[in-house]
Formats: structure tokens, C-alpha cells, sequence
């Protein structure tokens, strides 16, 4: 246990009390619609928080990259989905997991990889299920909702490639402006989703598994609809700006954050230069098209407190410059030399990818370093 | 060594004759303009190329954390300029870098950090070389060319905190739209380092280095200006789609790419769904900006050959949408499931720095696989 001022900068901070309220929200929130909690896995990459999101047992829970898959199973979290399309080049490496005890679902769109799944496991004798994806919203992959290509996608599916549901993902839901239009969103992903459910029953293919989630239609949704079975949520255990800007979070929620150093002023500018460019911040400026662009992050000082006005305006590769939003002059040399601050991303996935690990914190002192799984 | 079409996906890949074409350009270059070349190692943060770059000498190079100091110097490369403004805190790793025989040089801006590596030079009787950084075109950090706080500056540094000489990056020239422009960084910013230099000179405080540099400055400066010693240069080793667009390198210059996988197609938009997300690509939109946007970049077959009109219009976390730039209606299933495509990236250091290490690439053979140091 060490003071968070004496980190080397930049590194990732995770709040540990905002964390578990943030987790104990969605397992609440599960509860309330009746729904099975399938958190996305992606954001964080880590044991430990996918330990205390699933209390300890195998699952279930969602992966976007086999190599997550590979680091969770390891760890005895075996129920997942990887939800991303199958390349059949990685059904080897899903196959291996399965065949070790795991129970990794795959997703995909379209009858070449239905029929690439089929005969993969045929050839090596190998039980995969197989889920759909459907495209509620238009966001990027999956057949839509009506479509009765979905049949022949089923049907395409032998041997060991088992169907076993659909799955959709309401991506347009970060783009909403209201509360309204992401409740809109989440009515659209389980009814859009039912639909394609019944077009399939009707063809004799039963769902076991209906699978939606956004962490915001999953945190606005009035009540279960249609034939939903789970949610899907990722950000939502560490939230950030962009969800902030959608009203799914506040501000004070926002889990994760980058600890940077004061390097030097450009005092005539009223400009504060940090360590914490790009590589660490992530070029992800997703707050951009929002009411509220908060350039490259908010600034907390070193225990996490918002000082309001102040925004990271720029970053270079390893160079982040602080200065008032509305360009006043400040006293920069307030903040002194390797003064400690924390910024608070505009995407809590890219920002966290960019470090090997979280430094727990709880008041001022780091009480552990959970590493992360990264890279694929 | 292996065929590319066998690589998991996404993977960086490095087109050996490009790296080495482009290496012995910048060799060239320094010669030309009878300077010592002394290259940036941020971009590809790899030992291997480093000793390419440098002919197998320990230096001059450049470096952007102290993490790639370390690294370096483990692998024999010691004559380091660790270009970012310095935190106190880091000083330590500095100093045990320079007791083990390197000779890692700081950099810095005000006269509160002069007066912190003088009082840590004295605390642990340290030799610490310093340059004073300089702001030749409001980019970011640095002391104004005519700032008489640099004579401050130079005076503050005392006991082993030695003055070396002065710095510069002409950061602006990025966003250049003409090669006029881009000469006329050069000219400006080998102009404004020499008035530094000379306001010091007059105080007493010799340069010994006069260092000034980015990729666009060095590749189209028409001759050694003023009292320039030697430039720095980066992302030269790889270019991309920036430079690229700013008339610095050609298109078919760049080296580096990301190999990804078709997943699948949305055939009714005309789009093609690949593994590259961004995750992979980062989320640098630096052509936004420019003349031509390449949205997340430009789309080559596997063997490197650019495939005209086609680009990546949208990456979520590990999705890539492949479509037509004007958007019209083409075959998208000839891009049949699971094949492979090779993405040149907006900016090869964030992209880059998203693997582990290099695919090195010559003709379709992947003949090695080269490490990267990333983080801090």
C-alpha cells in the first residue's frame, strides 16, 4: 500500500469504491428487469473485476477478443460469448478452449460462416453453439430483423455447430441526445430482437439464449420486453464522458482515470503541460459530437475531485495540454511542477487498452495492481 | 518463416524493403544537409530497427519515455535525448540509466525543473545533461527563441545538472498543406533555435547540440540553416496516410499496415465487416483534417497493393467497416469471408503502438517477428 502520489506517471487509476457501486447498480438493475447480466468484458480485460461482476461464478459473460477469451477460461470464467463475427481462422483456438472444459459461443451473419463453422466441426469432430447477430439499429454487422436469410443461415449449421439464440447490440444508442431516445433504443433492440426470434421459431430453430445490451439501453430500459433473455453492458463498470453526456452516468461516477505530472506552463496562453498525450489518453475524442466536447478529459486533482472550467484541450504522443474551456486566463503555476492530476476519459475502452494494468485505489493509497489482458 | 495468410488477425505487419528504403533515405538526408541524424525511436519503440537506423552505434536517437530509455540502453543504443519536459519524479530512472554508462540527456522549459535536477544532481552527486526546450511555432511546450527566462534557465543548472545545448520540434509543420509551407518550418524553426542559441551564447552558455526536427521539417528543409547540429526524426521510419497527405512520402512509402479479416458484409450498403477495430488502428483521425480524409485508413490486398477507392469508413472496438470513399455500390462478397486485408494507418505511432511487436514481411513470407517496447 503506497500513496498515489508517489505513482509514476502516467498510470490507470481505478477507483475501487466507484467500481463496486457502479457494479452493484447493473447486478440491481438485472434483477429489476428479471434478466440474466451478461457483463461485456472488453472495457476492463480483468480477472479480479469480472470476479466481483459475476460474484465468483463461471459466468456468464461476453469477450470480444479470443485472446480474452483464453485469459477468462483461464481463470475459471467459461461461459462467454465472443461477440464478435467469426473468422473461421479462430475457430481452433475457440475449439481448444471448448475441448478444455470452457463453453465459448461464437456469433455471425451470414451462410459462408455458418457453413465454415459446420465444417470445421465435422472435420475435428468439435461442438461449438452458434448464436445470430442481428442488426437492431443499422450500427454494422448482422442480418436484420425480418430477414429470412436468418433461416438459411440456421439451417446451415450441422454436425457440432449448435444454434443456439440471437444476439444484437443497440451501438446507436451512444449516439442518442435524451433519455428518451435511448429508452426508444432499447424498446427497438428487445422487439427487434423478438421479431427475429419468432421468424426463426417459426422455422423450427428455438432460441435458448436472446441476448441485447448497451451499457445505455441496458441502464434505461423501462422493463423487459419481448423474448429478451440478457443483457449485455461493458463501460458500465467504469463509465466516462461519453456515457456522462448521455445522462447514463454522472460525472462523479466515472471509475476510471489517468494519473499525469504538471511538466511545464505556456503561461502566456494559460496552459498547463502534462505527461499524459495521446498514447496514454487514447485519440478517442467521442465527446466531440456531443453538447458538451470535453476535448481529450476532464480534470480531477490527485484524489479524484472534478475542478471545474479546466479540460484537456490537446494531446501529442506523450504531451496532454490543460487550460480553462472558455480560454481565460488562469494562474498555472498554481499547479506546480509534477503536480499529480487526474484525468477523466472521453472513452473508458481505448483509454484503459492503453495500460498494462489498473492501480486500485481506495482514499489516497493504492491497495493493488490488476493487470489487464490486452492485444488479441 | 511463414506465409502472411497464415497470421491471426489483426496483426502488424512491416514491409522490410519499405522500412529499409525509407531508413536510408533519412541516412541520406543527414548527409545531404551535413548533419548528424539523430532519430526518433518513439515511433517504432523496436530495437531492431534502431540498429538500422543507426548502423549498430549506440546513438544519437531520440526518445519518448523514460521506458524506451531503459529498454535502449539495455540493448547497447545510450547516447539519448528523452525529448518530453521533465518530472521531477522521474529523475531516479534517469540516474541509474546514466551510472550504468548511459548518457540520457533531459530536456526542459522553466527554471522551477532547472532548479530540480540541480538540487537531485547535488543529493546524489549525478551527472544529468540538459537542453533547453524552445518553441519555435506555439505547438506546445518551450520557451519563446527570444525569452531571456532561458538565460534564467541555464544559470539555474548547477552541480551535475550540465547546460548541453537547445531543442526544438516544429510540431506545426503536421498540419502544413504545401510543401512551401513545410520549407518554410524548416527555414523558421533552424532560425528560431539559432536566435536561442545565440541569446545564450551571449550570456556565456556554448551549445554544444542545436537539435531541431520532426519528419516534414527534415524531409523537405532545403539546406542546414543557422547553428543546426542535428534533426530528429520519427514516424520517417514508417510514414502514413498524414504524411502522405502533406506530400511528404507517397502512399506506397508507407511500411506499415495492420492485417485484418473479412467477417462478414452488410451487402445492402455495400460494406465490407473486418476484425480491424480500433483498437487496432487507434483512433487517430489525423487526415480528418486534411484535403483528402482517409477515415481510418486506406485498404490494401494482403500482398500490400492498394486497392483504389476503397477505404475504412468506421471502426467500433474490433469492427472495421470497409466501403467505397464515394460510396457507391460494389461486389462486396469478392472479399470473401476470412480474407485477409492490410489497412494503412492515419498515424503509424498510435497504430503501431496497439501490438506487441512487428510481423516483418518480405515478399508474402513473414521472416521474423520484432518486439516493441510499449508504455511507460
Amino acid at each position: 500500500m503506497s500513496s498515489i502520489n508517489r505513482l509514476d506517471t502516467p498510470s490507470l487509476i481505478l477507483d475501487k469504491k466507484k467500481l463496486e457501486k457502479n457494479i452493484a447498480f447493473a447486478q440491481a438493475r438485472a434483477r429489476e428487469l428479471g434478466v440474466v447480466w451478461r457483463p461485456h468484458l472488453k472495457t476492463h480485460k480483468c480477472v479480479e473485476i469480472a470476479r466481483m461482476q459475476l460474484s465468483g461464478t463461471p459466468g456468464p459473460a461476453t469477450v470480444s477478443t479470443v485472446r480474452e477469451a483464453e485469459y477468462f477460461a483461464a481463470a475459471g470464467i467459461t461461459d462467454l460469448i465472443y461477440a464478435v463475427g467469426i473468422a473461421p481462422h479462430k475457430l481452433a483456438r475457440i475449439d481448444a478452449l471448448n475441448r478444455a472444459g470452457a463453453d465459448v459461443k461464437i456469433i455471425l451473419d451470414n451462410v459462408p460462416a455458418a457453413k465454415a463453422v459446420s465444417d470445421f466441426c465435422r472435420q475435428h469432430q468439435s461442438n461449438i453453439g452458434v448464436l445470430i447477430e442481428i442488426d437492431c439499429d443499422g450500427h454494422r454487422s448482422g442480418l436484420k430483423p425480418h430477414d429470412p436469410v436468418m433461416i438459411e443461415v440456421a439451417r446451415s449449421l450441422t454436425d457440432g455447430a449448435r444454434f443456439l439464440g440471437v444476439l444484437t447490440h443497440a451501438g446507436e444508442s451512444y449516439n442518442a441526445r435524451t433519455t428518451e431516445e435511448i429508452e426508444a433504443a432499447a424498446e427497438n433492440e428487445a422487439l427487434a430482437l423478438t421479431a427475429a426470434r419468432d421468424l426463426l421459431a417459426a422455422a423450427g430453430f428455438e432460441s435458448r439464449i436472446v441476448s441485447v445490451g448497451s451499457t445505455p439501453t441496458f441502464v434505461r430500459a423501462q422493463k423487459r420486453q419481448g423474448a429478451v433473455t440478457e443483457y449485455r453492458s461493458g463501460v458500465g463498470a467504469f463509465y466516462d464522458l461519453v456515457m456522462a453526456g448521455i445522462g447514463v452516468c454522472k460525472v462523479e461516477d466515472i471509475a476510471l482515470s489517468v494519473l499525469v505530472s504538471v511538466i511545464g506552463w505556456q503561461e502566456e496562453k494559460s496552459w498547463i503541460i502534462t505527461d499524459g498525450g495521446f498514447l496514454a489518453m487514447s485519440r478517442d475524442r467521442g465527446t466531440a459530437s456531443q453538447s458538451v466536447d470535453c476535448g481529450y478529459g476532464l480534470v480531477c486533482d490527485v484524489y479524484g475531485n472534478l475542478i471545474p472550467d479546466l479540460w484537456v484541450k490537446q494531446c501529442n504522443q506523450e504531451h496532454g495540454v490543460i487550460c480553462r474551456r472558455d480560454g481565460k486566463p488562469f494562474d498555472v503555476k498554481a499547479y506546480g511542477l509534477d503536480t499529480k492530476l487526474r484525468i477523466l476519459p472521453n472513452h473508458a475502452c481505448p483509454t484503459a487498452a492503453a495500460f498494462e494494468g489498473y492501480n486500485v485505489v481506495e482514499g489516497d493509497n493504492v491497495t493493488a495492481l490488476w493487470p489487464r489482458c490486452n492485444r488479441w
